[in-house]
């Protein structure tokens, strides 16, 4: 089970749900490490960086280029499009809720959330930055960015760590909570309808919570193997084994297809679907799953009733104002 | 003269700057035509279409990507980058105040922001759509849309012209008011440090308000020539003669090198310069201007004078609510 020590989760055994599961919604708020407890000036700085373009070696890419706060959190593409239109091989994840995850990116490469926020702006093909020293020198060429760090952090504190503190903070603000769902395990019973109840049913029954479970539905374990069965239509036609997933960080072969249980929060707005976003359509991406996880075959009908579930994931999502980045100062880097 | 008819620009006479000119507030309001009211129906749509990456072929550019609605309106790029990594030969202008323009586009080529929003969308290196027929119908296949334009403009009423009005209504919001300049003029004698009062001054002696004048500093004539004077280094080293302007719209030779006059205000914030984005910082722009338009050599002091008053020409960014973009329904495009 996932669990949050500092946060109660609602936990509710659900009448109408037939298998006895323990269904759980999502908390108003993410915990935080000890060493970058969330402040409101961090949230601020951070939502700035997020957004600002000028991390890219371009101008052109921001955080929120890929995982889109306007948006589902990412981009609705198969692979990212990062600097000069060059994309990788992997979908983008959501943001939302990603506060949540036990380890990030596909193959949990990055630890937590400060790590994660690292990696893409000096990836070649992402945002492209040469080396943080080089986004360090251009933040502290941008005059405003003094004043939003020292806030945060006090003087002087420009630095790759302080920035992707910030950006992890603001992250953890990216919560939606009171999904459909949310208000049905709070005990609000209209909250969902007759066939979202049927498909929170058949998706309990089916195993689907076996490897999608707790608040965020991304538990209970870190990992999984993804295809367990990879032989047939589904695996060839997506070339789903393709990736060797954690292996390509590990290098052990024990790794091989083993992929971060991704959450099904607002999975209805992020297709396309899997590590490679080779599956357009949700009801595509349930039978697969069922096909491919346990070998099972879905109706047309059950796959229906479970795609009414998980659309009843999406949630709130928070009122945000649109920050006013700091200004390029009378010259440019590009 | 810029003339706003139905709005009441503050016309003062500077005591402290000895040239008798006109200097003129922004006003915080701009006009709009008479088939396309501002409500706030179609702000909110405008504002959501403005950010919509899913109106390029790829995903991933909206207005926003270039007219940057964090920063000051463009992309502190010579060039912008469209879908792919394509880029154009022009600089994009910033969206900040453009309603204040009485034509679009550096050659002018649009009359309005309604007919200026339909262009980048299928722009084959701008947003990349095929045609305005494809943007209608991934509008349409968009659920959450069918809402917002029933709200602004009635009953399936998802459009071209719909969408660029909405565009249009948004875009007239992005006013730029309170500058220092404006505080002056309007009477806080201290709103301008004295260096930026020379430079005030400096800047109508020199001439540079006979094609910058008027509340944005985009007026009286609507088209100049640029570079009146096209021979020596600067228009040499930064190739200002090679693209021909007006001409390539209107194919007439008395075109040759004619562009609409951008306005000044926020003038600090869209480095690189001029409608080829070649000159990186303000006090070369500067120099510049003063040498192929008017054939005068500025000094360090006074560039830098009139650099100082350039800086008071930064206005209060409307505080606005971050879109919240309606999702894509469970299949994708890209």
């Amino acid at each position: 089970m996932f669990k949050i020590s500092s946060l109660v989760s609602a936990v509710f055994l659900i009448g109408s749900v037939s298998v006895a599961s323990a269904w759980e919604a999502l908390p108003n708020k993410a915990p935080a490490p000890a060493d970058n407890p969330t402040t409101a000036e961090k949230v601020t700085l951070g939502q700035i960086l997020y957004h600002d373009p000028r991390l890219s070696s371009t101008g052109t890419v921001s955080c929120a280029s890929c995982h889109n706060t306007m948006l589902g959190g990412e981009d609705n593409r198969p692979n990212s499009m990062g600097v000069n239109g060059q994309t990788g091989g992997r979908s983008a994840p959501t943001v939302w809720n990603s506060a949540f995850n036990t380890v990030q990116f596909w193959d949990g490469r990055a630890a937590s959330l400060e790590e994660q926020a690292a990696g893409p702006v000096t990836n070649p093909i992402e945002m492209g930055m040469k080396s943080w020293d080089d986004v360090v020198t251009r933040l502290k060429s941008i005059e405003g960015y003094q004043g939003l760090f020292e806030k945060a952090f006090g003087k002087n504190s420009i630095s790759k760590d302080n920035a992707t503190k910030a950006i992890a903070a603001y992250e953890r603000t990216l919560i939606t909570p009171n999904s459909p769902y949310d208000k049905y395990v709070k005990g609000n019973k209209k909250a969902l309808t007759d066939q979202q109840i049927k498909g929170m049913e058949k998706f309990a029954e089916s195993g689907c919570g076996s490897c999608h479970s707790g608040p965020a539905f991304n538990g209970p374990g870190t990992y999984q193997k993804f295809p367990v069965i990879s032989s047939g239509f589904f695996a060839a036609k997506y070339k789903i084994t393709k990736d060797l997933g954690r292996e390509e960080v590990t290098k052990n072969s024990a790794d091989a297809h083993m992929w971060k249980v991704p959450t099904l929060r607002n999975i209805a707005l992020t297709a396309p679907y899997f590590h490679n976003g080779s599956v357009k359509s949700l009801d595509v991406a349930v039978k697969m799953m069922a096909k491919l996880q346990m070998g099972k075959e879905l109706s047309d009908q059950e796959t229906s009733d479970i795609v009414a579930f998980l659309n009843a994931l999406t949630g709130e999502f928070p009122k945000q104002k649109m920050p006013v980045l700091p200004g390029t100062p009378g010259s440019t880097f590009n």
